[in-house]
């Protein structure tokens, strides 16, 4: 009934983009891969063509069905929000050839699934991403983020998945 | 000396993208088209698609030399600055596989290329670009500034050009 989905993560920015690809069987995760693409701080149009090709490589090796990528939340300095809209963009425009459906959800929404509280700490993030993937070690922030982001988005899936089959059965 | 050349200039915008091409030939300037991409102000991911696409397909049919966009200036506002971010790195991503040179000006440096002044009201920069390419009858907005800008790129491409041959007469 519940299929096996893989899904690539990415937590988006000018100078970090983190990745996170994880396959998702109902409530089974598993960690695939995860990253980070660094731009080397230079020229813009270089940076976004880093992102680019980057997330692109990710979707040529790893061949993931569905994106999911952080909303972006209102920053309150205008010039950080203008880089963060910038590389969001270059990331899901790579995968626009491949028509990925994409999906957003807020940070809040992200820590609310993996922790069960909205507010949570971003130590207490990585903590859950590495205890239900099974990661030992320490992880980097940018992977720990997009990996959270992929996994908020297996279980908003899944649960999508009961409650319409739980639909089916009342019918 | 001076070749002829083929410019795309792109102001780019979350609702309105404005284009326009023209070719260059020393001084001499030929609007070629200029228009709107108009995104249905629907989902986000759609939005960068239409840009994304519109743009491709400029291109595609065009064949530009040459890509200018008006640089970013800082906005007041974040949540603009976000999605005008997101509106250029669209237009900027569709060119990449074509690996087109990628200029950047700011409004300033646009206004004061076409009218002498960096303070030009918008209305006077319209008519400079309906002046400089011969155009009649009422001109968008939008379409004008991307008409600006690629023909800021032209004057200062002609100034370079004239500076190296300049230099070069000197050894």
């Amino acid at each position: 009934m519940i299929h096996n989905i893989r899904i690539l993560g990415i937590d988006p920015g000018s100078l970090y983009t983190g990745y996170g690809i994880i396959d998702s069987q109902g409530d089974n995760l598993k960690h695939v891969a995860s990253g980070c693409i660094r731009t080397n701080g230079g020229e813009f149009t270089r940076r976004l063509q880093e992102i680019f090709y980057g997330v692109g490589a990710l979707l040529d090796e790893f061949r993931p069905q569905e994106l999911v990528v952080e909303k972006a939340f209102v920053h309150k300095n205008a010039d950080s929000a203008l880089k963060l809209g910038q590389a969001r963009a270059a990331a899901i425009c790579a995968s626009l050839p491949q028509a990925l459906p994409v999906h957003e959800y807020t940070p809040r929404e992200i820590k609310q699934a993996l922790t069960g509280r909205g507010g949570a700490s971003k130590i207490q993030v990585q903590h859950m991403v590495k205890s239900l993937l099974r990661l030992q070690g320490v992880m980097q922030a940018d992977s720990a983020d997009a990996l959270a982001a992929a996994i908020c988005h297996a279980h908003s899936r899944g649960m999508r998945l009961r409650l319409a089959a739980g639909q089916g059965g009342q019918q």
